[in-house]
């Protein structure tokens, strides 16, 4: 297979496209819409699982598991919620397959009809909080504060590897508490935790905000969400935090006895990332050589490629390269020695520059007589000629230099693509010509908000916390508006 | 809820349902056949899953994750797969859902049939040589050693929390091979990984070996299995490792050239195990108490319970429980200080003894003023005082002491329930009366298998490895036998 790609300047679309399949990270399957994550892609995601984790750990959550299937009834129960999610979804209506009598293969067998249809669970909160119901008599059995690590399906019509999938993987959080006051710190708290995630692990900066009411999840009260730019200077919505108010209790009917005797519904909310993040990772950071990938979510961050002409020269290096391989690994970073002699060196280069492994060192003969090694990085593309002595202290600052790095050359594209609009001329031209985050006023109705939305298939991506409030005039309507709010195209 | 749960003498069955709920390891969902997994369970499944993956990575396998969704004509392909699978499963057969024009809330919309059935996948062989055909055209792409964590979906008829439900979670490797040889290296690889597994961290011994014809995995050649003894004298079978042959590969069209450039078919394995193993885990071990864990699986080794009776001596036992906690975790031991001033100690300690925490730690004014503090197993519910200083060191030691008197009981269990039948009669008497392990001679038959089954609902668990080559006579049919089988009743 051929290590070039489209370049993002030719077609963006492409060049994404090629990344995930030439990098090996996922492919399309025979099912439509559904994804074969592969080897590599998923010792990426089992990375952001192992370091989410964790961190919903410290935060006080606990895992658990419910079921894939959720009766039909119950996404009636939510009035809201069955509007957003009862539409496109992969619906189990029966329980046996059996040979065709008239030979034409196996056929659903008509008699094992269910009595209910079951729909594969699009998102667990109506399962969850018939689940709750059981779980909540007291305030003494709050709060709960639960997550699962699941598949969940959505119908898409329109698909993209990781960013938009029939299937997918993601974590699904649902807590519930005793006040109202809680559930929305909870609520707060996760976005903040998305967000350190995205900023320390991914190097991906991004805007916190609330999300406007035509833009919430189905059964919210109010819906926050960490947004990205993508190099094309679209928005990609990366995690979302749901306040969920007391709808769902009230819907499955969860009510809890607080500390004067008095009844009362329970509060909740409920976040969640999916494998999304997966595209989001490599839009914010791969170039036209493939894949970057920061080193905290690197599965290698060192690959070692030796250089040699005779057999004598192999086994010198690769012994050399052995022992270096030994000396990182003591320090936790994770180190391949690609030895194979079925391939050459400048293929071996392109391989792990489209994997985006983070640093390769080339070690040759001359390498080996003067007691140095040359050391590549892939952000930069850039080499260097390293003493061997010293290079454990040289790549474990290097690997946190990249990551640094990764993370300010994003916010640099980020603040070169950000824009403050006044002038509905400005604002089109921006938003049509160069994309980008655009800061403009907005009169607050959903009217316009549509409007826009159909003109320029541009939406609102939050309202970012801690907004400046300053009087102006909406972009469009030019009605009074008391702040500006983040303007995209989005994924 | 009461502590108190059915003795296993009285209703072995009803002892373990009390178990699963009251030590609050899962629940049955609104969804028929189809469990929750409570958070103290799911911690348990974290830990087997921990192990597990660490094993199969450190024998050079990687992980990788396929769809949820087989096309109903894939079953089919594989002439005993389809007989084998293609019978209970949930059969999506429409994309949409829409309101009821009559107002009826939600119905499926007849307009969104898909055009072929989908299946949930009840296992994934399919679904992945159908990938693995475009993953393999060389020798150089072979081996591919992958593993998948999932949920699956058998359609079962009469379940049992963990030990049989409709949807579970399981892990599933698939490997592809250029040898027979390398195949079925590899299907007797994975079983003494999964023996390893039940007898190094379940605390559970095994009998390991091949199944017959008839219990054969559907499209395997050969399927190897580990054996465990219950506690009520039948056999569950705790995991399987198929070597199947080229059948996938002949049904997929997977072929790879070889060294020599000739195209062949490719070998295939796959091995799995499930959430079954809690139920195995729960039966081995507990007793009337309640559950009773292996410390290497328990997600708290030890709880510390402040005795006291003023306000006084409670802050100066919890500063000093939490003392001991902290020493104790610099050792990776997980310890819980149970300080809730809502429940007395009793409540507590039946609380823990239910949940099967290794270890409980009782600490009382007296003790710190002698410098003790007591200890109490669960494996064998006996107390000792100890000195304060020596903790660290006793404590370690005793979970360790745990982990091999879990191992001996139940090895010393299982040798008291194992028999060497010869006729008939006692073979009759001892499975209807006693259960156990009984090796007793077949003549090889299905037919005789069969028969054997259909009268005491006895099967063959397998035939041991390295099985010991004897004359007989068949027990059953009286036609002779080379070697005895295992045989009992099982779950």
């Amino acid at each position: 297979m051929s290590k070039e790609i489209t370049p993002r300047s030719e077609n963006y679309s492409q060049w994404y496209n090629d990344i995930v399949r030439k990098a090996e990270l996922a492919e399309n399957s025979a099912v439509r819409g559904c994804m074969v994550i592969k080897p590599y892609g998923y010792a990426i995601w089992e990375k952001i699982q192992a370091q989410l984790d964790k961190m919903f750990k410290e935060t006080g959550h606990e895992n658990a598991y419910f079921p894939l299937f959720i009766p039909k009834s119950f996404l009636s129960k939510e009035a809201a919620h069955v509007e957003g999610f009862a539409k496109e979804c992969a619906v189990v209506t029966h329980y046996r397959l059996k040979n065709d009598p008239d030979g034409n293969g196996i056929v659903v067998d008509p008699d094992a009809k269910l009595e209910e249809e079951l729909i594969v669970r699009p998102t667990s909160e109506t399962i969850i909080w018939s689940t709750y119901k059981n779980w909540i008599q007291s305030y003494r059995d709050l709060p709960i504060l639960c997550n699962q690590w699941a598949n969940v399906v959505r119908w898409e019509m329109r698909t993209r590897l990781f960013l938009r999938t029939t299937e997918f993987l993601w974590q699904e959080g649902h807590t519930a508490h005793a006040t109202e006051a809680e559930a929305v710190e909870e609520t707060h708290k996760m976005i903040d935790v998305y967000a350190e995630f995205a900023k320390e692990w991914m190097a991906m900066p991004v805007i916190q905000g609330h999300k406007t009411e035509n833009e919430r999840f189905a059964g919210a009260i109010d819906t926050l969400c960490i947004e990205a730019l993508m190099q094309d200077g679209k928005a990609l919505q990366a995690g979302t935090s749901h306040f969920l108010g007391q709808n769902f209790a009230k819907a499955f009917d969860v009510k809890f006895t607080d500390k004067d005797g008095k009844l009362n519904y329970v509060w909740a909310s409920s976040w969640g990332v999916s494998t999304r993040l997966m595209g989001a990772l490599i839009m914010t950071h791969s170039d036209d050589k493939g894949f970057v990938l920061p080193p905290k979510l690197a599965p290698i961050h060192v690959v070692i490629v030796p250089i040699y002409k005779t057999p004598e020269q192999y086994e010198t290096i690769c012994a050399k390269a052995n022992e270096i391989a030994k000396r990182l690994r003591v320090l936790n970073i994770t180190v391949k020695v690609d030895d194979r002699d079925t391939q050459k060196p400048g293929w071996k280069f392109a391989e792990y520059e489209m994997k985006g492994v983070p640093v390769r060192l080339a070690l040759g003969s001359r390498d080996i007589e003067n007691g140095t090694v040359e050391v590549a990085r892939r952000d930069t593309l850039t080499k260097e000629t390293i003493e061997m002595e010293s290079l454990e202290a040289y790549i474990t600052n290097l690997l946190e230099e990249i990551q640094t790095n990764l993370y300010k050359k994003a916010i640099d594209f980020r603040n070169e693509n950000t824009y403050t609009c006044d002038t509905w001329n400005e604002f089109q031209d921006i938003l049509e010509n160069k994309g980008g985050f655009v800061y403009a006023h907005w009169d607050g109705t959903a009217e316009t908000e549509a409007a826009i939305k159909d003109k320029l298939k541009v939406t609102i991506r939050c309202i970012p916390f801690n907004n400046k409030q300053e009087d102006g005039v909406c972009i469009l309507s030019g009605k009074p508006s008391k702040q500006r709010v983040l303007f995209a195209k989005a994924y």
